[in-house]
This record gives C-alpha cells, sequence and structure tokens, in this order.
C-alpha cells in the first residue's frame, strides 16, 4: 500500500504557512507501516489540483488531500476531485442540515455560503469532521482512493485517525519500527564517521542522519511482519550506536531534552527555575510545554531591563558596570537570585546578545549559569545566524548544559 | 519563468522534521514576481529523486533542490542530478583543498567522509556556500535550469539570495506585489462573506483567505509590469476591505500583533510586563521575538508554581482558596503584582488549565487580564484543543486583548 500526501493551498506556495499537515500525516503513515514515498503542493487552481490529482493516482494506492475545503470560494478542492474522477458535483440535503444544526447550536447564523460545504462529487462518502463544519470527502478513481480532509490541523487530524488510517489498514503484511536517537555537542560528519560501518551495512534495520536545532539525530528504522519483530531487529543496532557514542546520546524518540532534564529532577526530588535575558522566556516556555512540568518547574523571571535584573535578581549593579550585562559573573548572579526568589533548587540562567544590533558584547555571544545545590557552572557561547536562530540555539544550549550538569557530564569544549 | 521547489529528505517523509524550506523559497519567489505553482518532498533514495527531477523539468524551466549535499552517506542529491543528466561523477580537487582549508582554520581534523562533497555531476558550477562545507550546484537538464541547495536553513538561504535568484532574474516582464491583512475576532466564513463581491470581482488583483492561530487573514496580490504598478492595483481594494472589516483588521504584512503592540506602546511612552502561569513564558517569549523590544519590555514573571504567585506577584492566599488559581481575580491580581515588580505601565496576566489534566478549571480555560495605567480589563476563554494548541491560542489571545485594550476597541463577545 503506497500512499501519497497532496496539500492544496496557495498560502503554501507563497510561503505564507508551513505545510505542518504532510509533517503530521507522514508521521502517522510512517507509524501504521505504510509505504510513503512522495508528497506534493499545489495552489488553489483547479486545473491544477485535478492534474496532481491524475499524477499521484498514477504512482500510489491512497491519496490524501489536504486543504481546500473552506467556505470561502478560493476552496476549489471538491470541485477538482470531480474533475479528475471525471464526474459531476451533487448537493447534499442531509449535509447542508447538519450544517445549518450545528451553526444554530451555537446560537449563531450561518453564513449562506457555507452552503459550498454541503456539496460534493458524485459517487463520493462524506467523511464525518467532528472539530469543525467541513466534512471530508472519500473517492474510488480507477484503482486509487482518494481522500479530502480539511486543512485545519486539529479538524484534520482525528479524522485522518477515526477515518483514513483504519481504512488503510495497516498496510501490506509489513509494519515499520523505527528509533530516533538524540545526540548534541558533535558535528554531524563527525557522527557519521564513528557510525559509518554500520550506515554501509544497513539494509533492515537502515540508519539514517539528521541535523536540526543544533542537535543530531540518528534514526533506525526496520520492517517486518510484525511490530515486535521490527523493534527486536532495532536493539543490536541501537546497542552498538549507544556503545560508541555513549554520553553524547542524550535520548531517544519523544524524550526531548527538556523531558530529559524535568525527569532526572524528579527523580532527585528538586526543583526548577529559570532565569533569562536574550531568550525572553523561551526556555520556561520550552521546559513547560511538557505535560506535568508543574510537579518540577517553579517559574521564571525574565529580566528582559537591566533594572529588572538587579530589583528583582538581585544582580548588583556595580557587577554590571564593571562585566557588563553579558558576562559569566552576571548570568551567575541572575542564577543565584532566581534560586532564592523562585524558591528553586537548580535554576539554569541565559543573557545575551541576540541581535540585529550588538548589546554589550557581539551578536551571538551568550552566556549560560546553571546553579544546582552542588555548585555553579558558566559558560560564554559564540551561537551564528540571526535574532531568531541565535534565541533558539541558546534556548537548546541551556537546556543540554542543564542536563548534562545534571548527568555531571564534562561540558566540554564546545 | 516557472519555478519548482524539490526537497530531499527521508525524515520530511517520515514527519521528522517540517519543510520549512519549501516556505522560505516560495515566499522569495513569490517576492521576485516568479511563477511558482508546485513543490515535491521526496526521501533519501537516489532512483525517486533523480524521477522527480526528471517530472518537475517537463513543467518547469527551473528547480530548485534542497537537502541530501550533506557528508553522510544517506546524502545523494548529487549522484541524483548526474542520473537524471545522464552525466558521470567527477571530483573537483579544488573544491577538496577548500574543504581541507575550512576545518583547518577552526583547528579541527577533517574527518575523510567530508571528501564527498568534492563529488559534483560533470558539466555542473559549484555554488559557493559561505556559511558551510557543502556547495551547491547548478546544472542545466534540456532545458531547466536545475540548483541543489544545502537543507540547513542557514546555509541555503543567503545561498538562494546570492547565487540562484540574481541567476532566474526578476522573471517575465511582470512584477508581483502582495499585501496581507491580518484579522483576529471573526470566523474565515463571516469574513468571506463580507468580501465575497470583491472576491468574484478580483482578477488582478485576487484575494485569498487564511485562517491560521486564531487569525483570519487576507491575502491581495496584484501583476504588473513594475512593483510600483502593481502595488498601485492593490491600494482601492485595500481601502475597499479595509472600510468594510474596520478594527478587525490589526496589521498588515509583517505587523504581527506583538509588532504593532510594541509600536503602540512605544508611542505612548509605556512600558510592558507580563505574568504567566499556563502560558509559560510564550507571552515574553513572542514579545522579545521583535527586535528593539527592549525599548518596551520590561520582562516577565512565570508564576507557574502557585506558592511563586503568592511569593513574588503577592496574590493573596485566601483569594487563591476563595477563586481557584484558574479565576478572574487571580488573574487580575497577578497583573497587578507584576506592575509594581516589573515596574511596568502595562501588564498582561494569563492563567488557565492547558492539561492535558484539568487544573482548577477544565482544560482550555483560559483568564487573561490587561492592567494599564487607565483601568484593567479581565476575560475567560474557553479555548480548543491540546496542549500545545490551547497554550498557543491562549499566548495569541492574550496579546490581541492587549492590542484591543491598548486601542480602546470593546473586548466584545468572543
Amino acid at each position: 500500500m503506497i500512499v501519497e500526501i497532496l496539500a492544496i493551498g496557495t498560502e503554501l506556495l507563497l510561503g505564507q504557512i508551513v505545510n505542518s499537515n504532510a509533517t503530521r500525516i507522514g508521521e502517522r503513515l510512517a507509524d501504521a507501516g505504510l509505504d510513503h514515498f512522495q508528497q506534493t503542493v499545489v495552489g488553489d487552481n483547479e486545473a491544477r489540483i485535478a492534474a496532481a490529482i491524475d499524477a499521484a493516482c498514477s504512482r500510489a494506492d491512497a491519496v490524501i488531500l489536504t486543504g481546500g475545503l473552506g467556505p470561502t470560494k478560493d476552496d476549489l478542492t471538491r470541485e477538482a476531485i470531480a474533475r479528475a474522477a471525471g464526474v459531476g458535483m451533487i448537493f447534499d440535503e442531509d449535509q447542508a442540515d447538519r450544517l445549518r444544526e450545528r451553526w444554530e447550536s451555537s446560537g449563531r447564523v450561518m453564513p449562506e455560503s457555507n452552503l459550498q460545504q454541503a456539496e460534493r462529487p458524485d459517487g463520493s462518502t462524506l467523511i464525518a469532521n467532528p472539530k469543525g463544519t467541513a466534512p471530508g470527502i472519500r473517492l474510488r478513481i480507477g484503482d486509487t482512493w482518494v481522500f479530502a480532509l480539511p486543512g485545519v490541523p486539529a479538524e484534520m487530524i482525528p479524522m485522518l485517525e477515526d477515518s483514513v488510517i483504519p481504512f488503510l489498514g495497516d498496510g501490506d503484511d509489513s509494519t515499520v519500527a523505527s528509533r530516533l536517537l538524540r545526540t548534541w555537542g558533535e558535528s554531524e560528519s563527525a557522527i557519521g564517521e564513528r557510525l559509518g560501518d554500520l550506515y554501509d551495512e544497513s539494509a533492515n534495520p537502515t540508519i539514517a542522519f539528521l541535523a536540526s536545532g543544533g542537535e543530531i539525530k540518528i534514526r533506525i528504522t526496520a520492517k517486518a511482519s510484525t511490530r515486535t519483530e521490527a523493534a527486536a531487529l532495532i536493539v543490536p543496532i541501537e546497542a552498538t550506536i549507544r556503545e560508541r557514542l555513549g554520553k553524547r546520546i542524550f535520548g531517544a524518540d519523544d524524550d526531548t531534552v527538556e523531558v530529559v532534564v524535568l525527569r532526572m529532577l524528579e527523580e532527585r526530588g528538586w526543583t526548577l527555575g529559570t532565569a533569562e535575558s536574550a531568550t525572553g522566556g523561551l526556555v520556561a516556555g520550552r521546559i513547560t510545554s511538557v505535560p506535568g512540568a508543574s510537579r518540577v518547574f517553579r517559574g521564571s523571571i525574565v529580566s528582559y531591563a537591566t533594572e529588572v535584573k538587579e530589583s528583582l535578581l538581585g544582580v548588583p549593579g556595580d557587577l554590571i558596570a564593571e562585566h557588563g550585562v553579558v558576562s559569566e559573573p552576571v548570568a551567575v548572579a541572575m542564577a543565584d537570585g532566581a534560586r532564592g526568589q523562585l524558591g528553586a533548587d537548580v535554576v539554569v540562567a541565559v543573557t545575551g546578545s541576540a541581535g540585529p544590533d550588538p548589546q554589550d558584547q557581539p551578536v551571538g555571544t551568550v552566556v549560560v549559569a546553571v546553579a544546582t545545590p552542588e555548585g555553579t557552572r558558566v559558560r560564554t557561547l559564540r551561537l551564528p545566524g540571526d535574532r531568531e536562530r541565535v534565541r533558539t540555539f541558546a534556548t537548546t544550549a541551556a537546556l543540554q548544559l542543564l542536563r548534562m550538569s545534571l548527568q555531571g557530564v564534562d561540558w566540554g569544549s564546545r
């Protein structure tokens, strides 16, 4: 069973939004063991959507479309499917009633344009949308099943789960299992060389490398007739990789650095706080993205203005005058101050110059301090890129240095 | 001049990363007035990459490839281009020297695998990569120019700017200008109905609608022989839309709500702070994403633990006991407390239940308070979705309610 994804929307071509739907669907297809070799994006143009459906049908057993099912006039997916299938459009009275009821139940009058969402290609089946007004569409064109889902992710995902994946079954007789090992602190080529022979030998499982956000990830993928067998194939190669890379691997699969850090702190019974300047709340934002963070995380003091560093974190004014706000003594004083103010056992503090204009130090200079009951460490980093990149890397580096402190790993030469 | 984008990487198909490169390139092509109708993604498979290059060349005058130029063995773009062009590979000694020099200048020994980055299809030209080791490739296949750029965005973007866009020229004799109007507070279909006749009449400029992150955006796109003429075509339709939508439009183009808020505060000479619980620093993170935020933004107190709400923000314990932490009186007290602690004229405070487990109130309940020198307003919201979605919407809602307070706009029935 080969599945393709076809995303529809001029806003995707113009770069106004990223194609996160393809990401979510791709993840789910891999999980279900369904082969998926190609994704396509086209704009809100009926002829081009129909041509892309044709082309995808020639390669795949199933095509999942996203977008273009809304109530406005640039929503053309319904008509394009009909064109590709060579059928007409019909008006679905039951669906029209459901639309009216839905609007009435929320005490609002339905704009008439919404009735467009009651039209469907002749011969197609509507797919229920529990989270919104636009139903999905299922239609067989030749030997290929075509599914159309809304572009809004919160509506699309439950429909994918409830009505598309079960329909496609578990793919052929094979299932894919995969394992993602997350590393930090060494270059992609250095990691690649340490594992080069494994890559050469790999057929099943395969291994692949991925650099993102300062991390190098290694993906191991195995195929077998059951999930258990596929997972068993991964075990020996994972053991070999772990032996070679040691503490460079900080987590696997969904164990992001924030998840790992929170788990270690909870095991130790320590609470956490942050003191942030250049990252402006992003470190706290990453930590609190994890469900249950409240068992460990006390809070953060974002001391963006220099006076707030003094008044709330108690950083001495003469320390700032002597060393500047982007300095190791100030980062340490921020961490110490936040430990007291937040009542936290551990604090990670970040100060830096994110740009575009240099503040105190050249753009990209970031200082991270980690204070724990066992002592305080501090490090000055030089990060590449623009404001957004410096802030993102600084956030990751702060979390990684916190993780290494908790593991007792040397901060190394990075 | 029709341009297609072909992104390469199994990690894209598996949903491990989003295809942000296509987003950035699409934005830049639109800006340069180059037509762009289709994007494709394929995995790290030489035959499938070559087939996708073939197909794109049959439709487009230029194809921009991203990814697969790295130093590891799953980087196959160089070989796939050669296969699609029907040429062999050659080893570029000059490039090998540049690679060695680059590693040596940073005091490191180059892993031998990096020499893979000195290979290129016969007849191709290397494109300089000022930010990394992987050079790009330019080769003409039939009537189509093929460009290969690295997958790392920080390397790809300068190469696109310096070596691809200028090579492609400014497209045909026409240039595209576009304008994005940002609205908040009304549904997509309601906005669509208010502007339905404009959509019907629109040929040049065209209008389109886009829903994302709680905002509805309206894109106006015009084509003309010069940028000035194209921009002039947009003026009357923009005026009509603004007349109909009034204060529902909060910004245009890059004027995100955080940019608009910071500008209004700076004009008034007011400083800003935030007090956050459920959003955990994300509101401060959004505000500090704007260059120059430091002229207005004092800082944030992220009071995740209830005790920190009492100790740092001075929220009375009996107020929390009586109303719960997710309540209007507590949100108001958080805002008042933060104004004092941060020395800020204006504070936006957010408390809520983001899930997965309800905290005090059902998941999705979020309370926003905005305190200014002119008074305090507070509102309880019921937001849909999971933890990530609730936190994102709560962040946007907090910034929008702050914007409406500063503009003296009624918070409405939302």
